[in-house]
């Protein structure tokens, strides 16, 4: 069993769901260990914050806890997906009444090379632009084209990454993750306020970063002030963090910054630790 | 039998396909009169120009052709709605060897109030902005957040359409429409560089206007060259065109120009004539 559909063992969803129709849901990607998942809390924070934005009454977060345990028990590694929909419906407008829907995967764990967490990885800069709109920024919801489309840009294995900028050329994340930079011993990323994913891991580090005494600051970034950074590193809950060697033709020294904030997190997903 | 999943006749979608996850195809809602779909080639020409954008490969039209003939045979008056999406996969690099998910929806008419069409509606300006994206415009695609969240901002049964301008304050569409303005005689619509659905009703308007010698181009507008229009209309594939009888707070009086396309848009739409 690898799937749970409301609860029930399923392989397949209602063609009228409105997750299918117009994106009209949520989503979260958590990392298993040992049969735990040390960011649950932070990804149910997320979620509940993210539904009340779009409107939407998400189930118990002990109801999801229930099911994603009957579905992880005893991984060793492994990703569990949820998806969270608006339910069934026809037309863009809604009916609260109606319930949302709720799928639970469980995906075998991705294996990137370690070496990208060790050594760091080459990343490239997206000709894609995301469109700004406050509404939906920080929300982790399906509506995915621009990242769909800006990973169909390249095709190097050896590139793990494309950063995005918004419509005015602000730095945002990457297409599957979010960016931090170093500048002189401080830490800075992107503030999310018109485009953007805000990621547990984003959200973790930066209260690790505070934990350490490593300033940390949500800023507006442009292009040039991540190359010009000492440090630049891409996070997200299952990769964790992986330092940016190399965008395009820029490259970075090893730092001081990245890696103990890299030990700290690796501690924390491989469940050596649990932080709620 | 009411769907039709690549074909056969169903009800459900794998839990895997891009659709779900990503928002990762498009949409065509056709309308069909007496068993015939008078805009058919219309649709058919967006759905190709579209996948073709998204770097998908659509079915041949003459497959969708038969399976919507299977659907609709007989049908007075319905609905079709076409979902294709990118197919089944992981992950928001996509391999272009995964075939398509075609769906194929027979809904019952909807019976929009006849008196929207013959006297106009009322219509509200939209608090939520779109975000801008080229990459995106255009597109009839199934990132439909920003549609549904506009479409929640009023209960009011008396408001049939809101208005949806751009993050920079520019006129786009309705949430479930294109817009038009006359003005001293001539027909403008929002050129859709940036964003909204050029719809196929739009591009019929846009050909007749053409036909009738009635100038029609695509600008840039801003609110206040709506709310000094002589004329405002809503169209869609299935609404045909609502003139705007009020905007917030401003009315507008019957005007020439409306009632003419209008007419003509009514007599296309009922099947008195097939224009492809």
């Amino acid at each position: 069993m690898n799937c749970l559909v409301n609860g029930a063992a399923g392989e397949s969803l209602s063609l009228h769901d409105r997750g299918l129709h117009y994106g009209d849901g949520l989503f979260e990607t958590i990392a298993v260990v040992n049969g735990e998942m040390p960011l649950w809390a932070r990804h149910m924070d997320r979620l509940q914050r993210d539904a009340r934005r779009l409107g939407m009454s998400p189930p118990e977060a002990s109801l999801l806890r229930d099911e994603a345990d009957r579905l992880c028990a005893g991984a060793r590694r492994a990703v569990l997906k949820i998806i969270l929909t608006r339910g069934a419906g026809r037309g863009y407008r809604f009916s609260p009444a109606i319930p949302p829907t709720r799928i639970l995967y469980r995906y075998p764990w991705h294996d990137y090379p370690s070496r990208h967490a060790e050594h760091g990885v080459r990343a490239r800069v997206c000709e894609l632009r995301l469109g700004r709109n406050p509404r939906l920024a920080g929300i982790k919801h399906l509506n995915r084209l621009e990242q769909v489309l800006a990973r169909s840009e390249w095709e190097d294995e050896h590139i793990a990454e494309g950063l995005l900028l918004d419509e005015l050329g602000h730095v945002v994340e990457g297409t599957q993750s979010n960016l931090f930079v170093v500048r002189d011993g401080r830490l800075f990323t992107p503030a999310l306020s018109y485009c953007g994913v805000a990621g547990v891991m984003r959200g973790l580090i930066m209260d690790e970063a505070r934990r350490l005494d490593i300033s940390c600051e949500e800023v507006t970034l442009r292009l040039g002030d991540v190359l010009e950074a000492d440090e630049v590193f891409f996070c997200n809950s299952l990769i964790g963090i992986w330092p940016v060697r190399a965008l395009g033709e820029v490259r970075y020294p090893p730092g001081k910054i990245t890696p103990r904030l890299s030990r700290q997190v690796r501690r924390l997903l491989q469940g050596e630790a649990v932080l709620s």
